[in-house]
């Protein structure tokens, strides 16, 4: 076990109606004024708005709003929202929505603290030394962007989406409501559980490191995740699925699922080229058609790893005379499962070939100025090899 | 899965060598004047008490000694803490020691920033308004105190040990290195493991409620540990074992391993008062005597919760046709375990005989005023009803 630092302070109001206490706990921390921020109103449809809005008022919390957050968020809102909470002098960012419009806010609490355009963070030339607070109610379970410390957003000049963390990025409070996915669509559905599942996952298959409670842990997560994922998108008001899928996701992100381990997210960091580039994909369907591709051909650099997970997860036997194909089992248990629940296996399902893959690479190796670590090196090679077997 | 809120803001730095960054942190924080509070001088023969206090020195942090923090940690003790809080003007508790040297300081975290007896809280008379903050350096797996909300104390004039929750007992950081416990003894470290396994079973084995991650959270936790325990016990110096056990111990009581369950720690109210009254009573060894006697007593009450513990633990068979077989398979093995690490599996290995029977059942019910909730209802005579079992 690597040494390691934890920290996830985000206090979770989890369970049915806890949104009708954003008020009240709002007012426990002594905030008076609130940038409201929201997606594309989807939340008014279902009545939400309503609720947040009336929970505010009877608090007496004065608030602003900012909808418009959209999937896989953009820098113009950002923008956008940091000169809002300048002007209006918020002191909390409350972000009612999924992973994106949760990562705008986070964007948009750190800016307003920073006076910097706030894309050097996303770059990694900058770093935040401060932010105003955010809170959170969760409308989807996929990103565990609800407390974890980063946050992604698209550059749409520069067509590129990158993600950077920061403790300044963990929400104070996210209020978890699992009826409130209730109505998330099949599809949307299935997309969230291929991230919770590839949060835990990346974290799980690394090159080195013995850590046998987060490996366990790791499992507990996943294991958890593919039983409710299936019963979810067989009955999607079944609260317990839903209920197991969002306390999944949130841990699957929060750092728990990968301490004492060397970790990259290179599944990742390959699919953000392509839902950057191609903005109807959806990142959960992105990620669903990179990781069989990339466990394909990485397996062969940590077997044992492979072959732990094939047993654990999926209940494989253990081929002992060849455990290749006992790694070999556990990754068509996976595609498989994607398959089952409505997710693509091919990059030509979204009509993108090998036109694009030289430029995907260029940008994923920030035209050359990186080389993604992990089981192996990835420089820009590695990544089209990979890309041809998404194909 | 019922709603839950949870909240573990404790920061944790985990790992070999970490002792040494504490001047550091305490300055990233800001403060200048420590508490430093430790038992009984052991940390002097290891050598962390000149590496503590070096790294003080070397941070410029202002510290006074408060040392002889006891197994079963007293009032009195508590009460001139304390005093010296107020008197230097200290703004944090810095903890060097295991379980019952951490309650200690929370309770004086606590009682310098509350102007009342801090017994009151013990008793539930009172709830604390504020506590000064606390850090941890700690130096044994077992109370999961480095993160969790209880203090547990012995007032040695009533001879009664009572715990009490409070989110003001949280430590803000702790450090956690695994080298810290080579040196703890295997009587103390198979005590520990009992303590492990039973913060994490009384949260289990609950009556009601369904909670798919959280259980298998759980099961993850509990498996880790039963078999870093033998290794531990085989090799004191096996790092990786020592590191199971130490981030086992800090999850086993955080939270997390109960979120969305009713639960009520029913062995631990009843081994409080057998260690309370027999202070050679360590409260693994206690808990490791009272565990299978009380789940003989209660296992026909959740048969099924008994099963799944037995199966997915324990990999016991499941014997459909006679679940009772499976559920006491499982308690079975939870008692042969303990035995083997050298645990006691009787109150008569303490000489306690029945003669203490009734008037830990008094105390235990706070002489009529409480029914302990549960799997049943336990007043008096369950609880003689168990402690006979415990013979």
């Amino acid at each position: 076990m690597k040494n390691f630092e934890f920290h996830s302070p985000t206090k979770i109001f989890f369970g049915r109606e806890t949104q009708k206490q954003v008020g009240e706990i709002i007012r426990g921390y002594g905030f008076k004024k609130v940038l409201l921020h929201y997606g594309k109103g989807s939340i008014k449809k279902i009545g939400l708005y309503d609720e947040v809005t009336n929970a505010l008022n009877e608090s007496k919390i004065d608030f602003i709003e900012l909808g418009g957050a959209q999937p896989n968020p953009t820098l113009n809102l950002v923008k956008e929202g940091i000169g809002l909470c300048r002007k209006e002098n918020v002191d909390i960012v409350l972000v009612v929505g999924g992973g994106s419009a949760i990562d705008s806010g986070k964007l948009i609490a750190v800016g307003a603290a920073n006076d910097c355009d706030p894309w050097l963070f996303s770059m990694g030339k900058k770093t935040p030394k401060s932010a105003l607070p955010i809170g959170t109610i969760l409308t989807l379970s996929a990103t565990g962007s609800e407390t974890s410390a980063s946050a992604v957003i698209t550059n749409e000049e520069l067509k590129l989406k990158r993600g950077y963390n920061s403790e300044f990025n963990r929400p104070l409070f996210s209020i978890l409501n699992p009826e409130l996915t209730f109505t998330v669509s099949p599809y949307q559905t299935a997309c969230g559980i291929v991230d919770i599942i590839m949060h835990t996952l990346e974290r799980y298959i690394t090159m080195k490191g013995n850590a046998e409670v987060t490996d366990r842990i790791a499992e507990a997560v996943l294991k958890s995740t593919i039983q409710a994922g299936k019963v979810a998108m067989e009955n999607p008001q079944d609260y317990e699925a839903r209920a197991t899928l969002m306390w999944a996701g949130t841990l699957s992100h929060n750092g728990l699922t990968g301490l004492g381990r060397d970790y990259y997210m290179v599944c990742h960091q390959i699919e953000h080229e392509i839902s950057g580039m191609f903005e109807e994909v959806a990142h959960g369907a992105g990620l669903a058609v990179v990781f069989p591709a990339w466990a394909k051909y990485a397996y062969k650099y940590n077997m044992e790893r492979f072959c732990q997970y094939a047993v654990r997860v999926w209940n494989c036997e253990m081929d002992y005379s060849n455990p290749e194909n006992t790694a070999i089992a556990g990754i068509e248990a996976t595609a498989k499962y994607f398959k089952e629940i409505g997710m693509p296996s091919s990059l030509s399902e979204f009509s993108i070939t090998e036109d694009s893959f030289e430029e995907m690479a260029e940008k994923c190796t920030n035209y050359g100025e990186r080389i993604l670590p992990g089981l192996i090196e990835y420089g820009k090679k590695e990544i089209i090899d990979i890309l041809n077997l998404c194909k």
